[in-house]
């Protein structure tokens, strides 16, 4: 293992210089301008993962290709699916850059450029921790399939139809993904669960033109004042959603995690104070982490009805709608709390109203299990790399693909982020730290020793 | 006043081409295209009253010249304001029109152009009457002054300029204004009471940009949530609004304006037929007659917040706005009223909210007397003139020249339609009955020898 180590050490101009090179190929997916590049980035995979002693194949899909690579030479080892993505944002606005996007930059210890935390910088980490291992001992601890695609950014349209068709050449034990972030720096953090979701359209039509509110006001169902008045229903005083049923299968946080969440630093002043607000808000009884990682939420993302101008327009509105989204923890399931929801709004609507509902997306939460030894594997090896025992967090949001790896493949994920939440992810002046980087990177070394061990 | 009567029966046909005259004259108060036909209506207007025996003076506006004449010859005789105004709707969409909007047409018993009804029919007849008067007798038995305004359709933005400038020239004892309907074919009305209003806008800001509702919902404040709550509250079950000492000062029907607007032919499905909506709606204990013309109201005429494009956006929204109207009835007072809005507003507001509200305007509602001698001369005249006791009506809306008159001249104005409210006012093909032009102008001779009597 210390010769692995060693040869990362030995090698880490080279890893950044090799990261720089990828770096400089603008592989904005989104933009079909940047359809070479896009190639130009595939095969420069596809070439890197050649190099470091995998077998590779490029898979064309209806969009951009994925690259698949494998190494499975460990017999009786576990079977490891790496995840990753080759694509990035657009760099708009350019002009805020205090670099050029797309010339990687060295200074104050990060590397800036788009792309370089997500995900290319992150996801090299495995890259060169594999080739580490090939390179000195010829061979792997574990079996390892890498599968690099280019369309994370524009929604992964054509990676569950590739996970679907490959599933028995994709079978494995459990998947890694380096696309999030340490909890801060020099806390590095496993994220062991994910919210899920359901979205929906609510609109509501009273009278079938606008009316004036003069003549009609009054004596006319106003279906803005009617939406409110649901929507207003929705929480109770105390936070909680008022849909029947809502909290029924909600596995409660174990008191080890809340204390584990407890523990974490956080200052909410200086968090809210970001944020522009003066005052923490949600569910009675819950912290803020506890709130935006692990309880349900219902949120309209979006209202709108009647006359949104300038001044005022004394009319009887025809129509109101809302988009609602309500993040869900295991084991809540999408499609009943969907119906569970529509009820809800129906079953509380005034007289007068058309009622449409749709339904348009819900993805299960997901917890890994905290006791695996996966799990077990991924603490050790970080631990080992960082000198820090990583925090385990959970993270309010869906990451789809490992809804897809559970759904197709039945496996778990491990996050294991080496990045920080202020990489500028998606933003200008996009970073990552060097020194994290290189721990990134011998932390994966690592891992595919834990792996087999465990 | 027979001869009056007779000399306006033998002139009938004269008087229509008057009108149709008048009505080939595109008066678009609106669009600055039409600015020379605007002119050329006032002079048309200020020839007419010339010939029919009044002084007459065009008054320049910034915007479009106002014609006032006056006979003041009736020595101790009441002085009545006539109100009306040449301009008129735009009348897009053109194609729409069976015969062209400016070439008045005469079929079905009709006059069909863009101001048959709105308002150069209805106000021709008060000049009709006048000249008969002053041609059969040489003279009227009350004093008489017109104000015709051109740009009523524009939100008569130097009318009250004009009427704070010649307050003492204008001092007269009641207005007469034909610029409503009937309220039915062959039902006579006299409106006696508008509503008032209170126009307001409030924004509720949670955090300072739209945050991702994965990371952050559920712990952070969303105001489209919390603006949705507070405008939930307005109302209770029953319909009531719920804002502290909103009713205290209203003013409770009588019995017997009950018992009027009961007997009135309303069929309600039909009306809700029309409206595209399958149940009425409002305060419970009032009928819809009562709940347009005289309940107060809390409307939101438009709400935004957050996303509204396609398909979902996981986002809890930095703010969220809504645009209110509370019609009012006697004797609510708009400025206080909007205090207590804002304060039942604030009040219920959720911590960590920035909250902004903006009064945008307000005006009382108004009740005429219904047992004036001005109102008892009024139901006499069209009586004679349409064998039909007028029923005594109210309106939902406000008529702001109403508010001026009162509150600059200090006068209740007599509302005295001719039309009928599907005379396609502001749309396309509208028309005024010919058989209720000549009635109305002869209404309008007998108004002003009742009123003398009075």
């Amino acid at each position: 293992m210390q010769d692995v180590i060693d040869h990362l050490e030995q090698n880490q101009e080279a890893a950044l210089e090799q990261l720089k090179e990828l770096l400089r190929i603008p592989t904005v997916s989104a933009d079909s301008a940047f359809a070479d590049d896009m190639r130009k980035g595939a095969e420069f995979v596809h070439n890197a993962l050649q190099e470091a002693g995998l077998s590779v194949k490029t898979i064309e899909t209806p969009g951009h290709p994925i690259i698949y690579a494998e190494w499975l030479k460990a017999e009786g080892a576990p079977t490891v699916l790496i995840y990753g993505h080759y694509d990035v944002q657009p760099p708009d606005p350019l002009d805020l850059w205090t670099t050029p996007a797309f010339e990687p930059d060295v200074r104050d210890g990060c590397i800036w450029a788009r792309g370089a935390t997500d995900d290319k910088g992150q996801c090299w980490t495995h890259v060169l921790s594999v080739g580490a291992w090939l390179k000195v001992h010829g061979s792997l601890p574990v079996n390892i399939k890498f599968v690099i695609e280019g369309e994370e950014e524009v929604g992964s349209e054509n990676l569950d139809v590739f996970l679907e068709q490959h599933k028995e050449k994709l079978a494995c034990d459990v998947a890694v993904v380096s696309d999030s972030s340490q909890y801060a720096p020099g806390i590095p953090a496993i994220t062991y669960g994910l919210r899920g979701i359901l979205a929906c359209e609510v609109t509501l039509t009273g009278p079938n033109r606008d009316l004036h509110s003069g003549s009609f006001g009054g004596a006319v169902i106003n279906p803005v004042n009617a939406l409110c008045r649901l929507m207003g229903m929705l929480h109770d005083d105390q936070g909680r959603i008022q849909i029947p049923g809502f909290y029924d299968s909600v596995i409660a946080l174990t008191a080890e995690e809340r204390a584990q969440f407890a523990s974490l630093p956080f200052d909410e002043s200086e968090w809210l104070a970001d944020l522009g607000t003066d005052a923490p808000a949600g569910e009675v009884g819950f912290s803020s982490n506890e709130r935006r990682w692990a309880r349900p939420t219902c949120d309209i993302n979006g209202i709108s009805g009647g006359y949104s101008g300038e001044g005022p327009k004394t009319i009887v509105p025809s129509k109101a709608t809302a988009k609602i989204t309500c993040r869900l923890v295991p084991d809540q399931n999408p499609e009943q709390l969907t119906a569970a929801l529509k009820n809800f709004l129906a079953d509380n609507l005034q007289p007068g109203l058309k009622f449409e509902f749709t339904s348009q997306h819900g993805a299960p939460a997901s917890v890994a299990d905290l006791n695996s030894p996966y799990m077990a594997a991924a603490k050790s090896a970080i631990e080992k790399s960082f000198d820090s025992v990583p925090v385990m967090v959970r993270e309010g949001g869906s990451i789809p693909v490992v809804g897809s790896f559970k759904e197709i493949l039945g496996i778990d994920t491990l996050l294991l982020g080496w990045g920080q939440n202020s990489d500028n992810l998606h933003s200008p002046d996009e970073h990552f730290s060097i020194e994290d980087f290189h721990r990134g990177t011998a932390a994966s070394a690592y891992l595919w020793q834990e792996l087999a061990n465990g």
